[in-house]
């Protein structure tokens, strides 16, 4: 055992034939903005990578700078360039039609390729008989701003991905400054997308947040930015995730009161603006559904609200082939309280 | 904080950046057929439930019934019994010579239809404009075999998935002798493929494949049955799972000396026939990447193998989108010893 997970808590557990088969430990921190801390469990300190959960954030310069404006770029862009999506139709065409602004094509992207994660739209694409390119990167729509946010400042978008390009100079900063906590070669990693991703702690992270939930502690620009981006994803739930995912089907259902987004391994922010808070979450093994299953009973909790959807994924049904319920995924009672629902839904 | 992790022990982390980005917790025993313990380590006694791990079990009635004689069946009829694949032509062909041998078809099969788990496969099938069926399924092996069970001891097939039906009875007998452990109502939960899953300890899922592996305690019918299932299993590696699959993979380069066979939710078996020995072990957050992890290392430490595949998957390269390698996914030293190598490969 190391001192990292005898700190951490249950977060979900799979429960099968009234038995539990699997657990989940993690870590989660609810912050306001001013930097006050109204819940805490698990190692909330140690610096870890967030992976997409900052997309948001690094979508801030895109307004900041101007690059948001010079293109027109609907709110739809703005929310796919905050988006993990998963490859659909919808969200090619949004990531097109980004780039196409700029005077730039799919060749300008520099995430690399990979079928879309939604199996019915990779099967459709193969139906057709094309193959899978840059915009079905899940990623693909961060990179579109990326190359607007070079063209918009008169940079040559070559080699965006490189921290020390200008683009990732300028991302490394506006974390930095938005989290409070410094961004350099000290804590950077790289992410599946090429890109850097800083490691920091996941109060610097729900605190980043809470002052984007709010704009408090921003500046004006950022704050109105912030304003900017909270609508464009209110107003594209499907384009920041797709067909049947959490993020969207949570602000499908709550935006603009909650707004979600997932990261890769686990990490897992939810934006309160009514509250004025923001919530991160480490699942400890990197499993994206405990994640989802511990926000669902934070947002219930702190969020004060009440719908189907977080009772469904605060106690998922797990359904075997034939359709029929042979257990469930399970909120930990520590975050739901007395949110969580009397049976899986 | 709970006793059931309180116990257990790091399995595998995932490095990133120089940075331990998670981390994978759970337990793994190894014993030989008189019931000693050579190793374990972490909650190795509360009963859990082995889901797809125990597919080898499962098909020694096959032979010991006469199925597998009275139709004839090849050895890879007998490894597609033993198998969770990935639905890619080979397994559909091997399930459909199954059925046929019965007079039967696709039809007879209870597991449920989804589509081939092989992105690759699925798509394949998709640019055909066929759609999925319960070939397909993961499980349509060890379905098939339940079908051929039932036809060659003239019982009706029909709902040969219930508890009730006498083939799930002869498996909960099956599994009863072979591990040691009593599996009945107060110990079953149901499977993905709905059948019956029955909770038992690790060790007993450990001693069932020791004795898998030698013969001993398995009395003469189901010694020669586990030796020809062995051999099933070491000739056709690629239908026990498919392309790029650990058990696949391990098989191809070490059988007949290391079988191995994954279950859902982070269970993982291998059996050492010249060492006499049967390893279990459990993700206890259901991470099958962290199981294949241990596996590999306790194959290396104690099946005193040394292969490019094992230490591959005790230390397995992240790579990006772009082909770069960002981290790695890392064995614990507690299981690897000094088997662990010096660098990602």
């Amino acid at each position: 055992m190391t001192e990292h997970t005898r700190s951490d808590t249950l977060l979900a557990e799979v429960i099968r034939g009234g038995r539990v088969e699997s657990r989940h430990y993690g870590a989660a921190v609810v912050m306001d903005a001013s930097g006050k801390t109204v819940f805490a469990t698990g190692d909330v300190e140690t610096p870890l990578y967030p992976r997409s959960t900052v997309k948001a954030l690094l979508a801030l310069p895109l307004l900041t700078e101007g690059a948001a404006d010079k293109y027109a770029l609907p709110q739809e862009a703005l929310a796919l360039a905050c988006a993990s999506h998963q490859g659909e139709p919808e969200h090619v065409a949004v990531a097109t039609d980004m780039l196409a602004r700029t005077g730039r094509d799919l060749g300008a992207l520099e995430c690399g390729t990979h079928w879309p994660l939604d199996t019915r739209a990779s099967r459709a694409l193969a139906a057709t008989g094309e193959q899978a390119n840059a915009l079905h990167n899940c990623c693909s729509g961060k990179h579109a701003g990326f190359v607007c946010l070079s063209c918009a400042t008169g940079q040559d978008p070559a080699n965006y991905i490189l921290p020390e390009h200008p683009i990732m100079q300028t991302m490394a900063r506006t974390l930095a400054d938005v989290t409070g906590v410094a961004h350099n070669d000290a804590n950077r990693g790289t992410d599946g997308c090429a890109i850097p991703t800083w490691a920091i702690p996941l109060t610097a992270l729900a605190l980043g947040y809470a002052r984007f939930a709010t704009g408090t502690g921003l500046g004006a620009e950022r704050a109105l930015a912030a304003e900017r981006l909270r609508a464009a994803m209110s107003a594209a739930p499907f384009i920041i995730a797709g067909t049947d995912q959490f993020d969207t089907l949570i602000m499908q259902d709550l935006a603009p009161r909650v707004l979600t987004k997932m990261g890769a391994e686990g990490v897992m922010i939810a934006v309160l603006p009514e509250k004025g808070l923001g919530i991160a979450i480490k699942c400890r093994d990197g499993g994206v559904r405990a994640a989802e299953t511990a926000a669902a009973a934070l947002i219930a909790r702190f969020g004060g609200e009440d719908s189907p959807v977080l009772n469904h994924f605060m106690r998922r049904p797990l359904k075997n082939w034939n359709g029929l319920v042979v257990g469930e995924l399970r909120a930990a009672r520590e975050l739901a309280g007395d949110r969580l629902p009397d049976a899986a839904s």
